[in-house]
């Protein structure tokens, strides 16, 4: 199928990322004939996170502070602890985050990456998910924190954990589809 | 010198502690003559992290779920990015933290270490610091966060990574030495 024909997708991630977070989703967009950029703070490659302990590398397509948002249509966030801890230190990641709500645009977070919607201070009153240990957080931030296999809040979808990826990549598709959504505001 | 002379301290730590941050805080309380008891969800050892990996084990004294805070003065929370991560989703160590608050008792945490005090819910207008990580969400909850090696807040001590060590033992050692704290509540 080509669901995604002519959609460019950011992948935002770094050291650390849940290995099958990343990895699983770029499959699922690609399959739909998304075009899909993985962007970090690093050069050259990040290691990613499985089993409790460091696994592979992946190539990084482009340096967050060399691309803008304005040249991507949807958002992915991908957990693991480690990542979004990182990310979430580096000011341009940040704003780049942030700019995909400022411009209505779709976002796809799960398990920890939803602490970079914290950082980008676009979490109050959305009703969203994430995994159980970001969830206080979430909730301090002003979010409506619900325990479910995925959540889709005018163009914001989360999930909690890898177990989720079948429902979230389905509904990621779905809401990277439809586009710019009123309701994704900074 | 023996100024923790028959003080009883509590370090609730797991996988993934930032190994610094126990183990030199664990040496200066010993040095004063505190009896200092690893505490953790865990059996057996638990494993640390250094220079961005896995690192040395530490043999844990008993298990978080077997013990009571009445039989400790006070407590010390290490960080590492995944230790707290872990801690956060145990309802036994997160009710074992707000104890300590609940009895006016001095606690120190450091690095990460203040993600689980917001977990228990006891970081409502207290002044305090942490690594910079985790500034936002404790913001969020309602602290009031400043920039400094260290912060001392009736009983409450904070610092924001491992090159504040030296000023985090001294303070700490402080204020385990002075004891309860009318202003430390949960």
């Amino acid at each position: 199928m080509s669901l995604l024909k002519d959609i460019r997708v950011a992948i935002l991630a770094t050291n650390g990322f849940e290995e099958s977070e990343l990895i699983e989703p770029k499959r699922a967009l690609e399959k739909e004939g998304a075009e899909v950029v993985v962007i970090s703070p690093e050069n050259g490659e990040i290691k990613g996170w499985k089993n409790g302990d460091w696994s592979d590398t992946i190539k990084v397509d482009a340096r967050v502070d060399q691309v803008s948002s304005k040249d991507f249509d949807s958002l992915l966030l991908p957990g693991g602890v480690i990542n979004p801890d990182l990310l979430r230190r580096d000011p341009a990641s940040v704003e780049f985050v942030k700019s995909f709500f400022e411009d209505h645009k779709p976002v796809a977070a799960i398990c920890h990456g939803p602490q970079m919607l914290i950082e980008a201070g676009v979490t109050n009153g959305r009703t969203m998910t994430s995994f159980t240990s970001v969830r206080k957080d979430l909730e301090n931030s002003g979010a409506n924190w619900v325990d479910d296999e995925v959540v889709v809040d005018s163009g914001l979808v989360t999930s909690r954990s890898p177990k989720d990826l079948p429902a979230f990549n389905k509904k990621m598709v779905e809401e990277f589809r439809e586009g710019k959504h009123a309701g994704q505001t900074a």
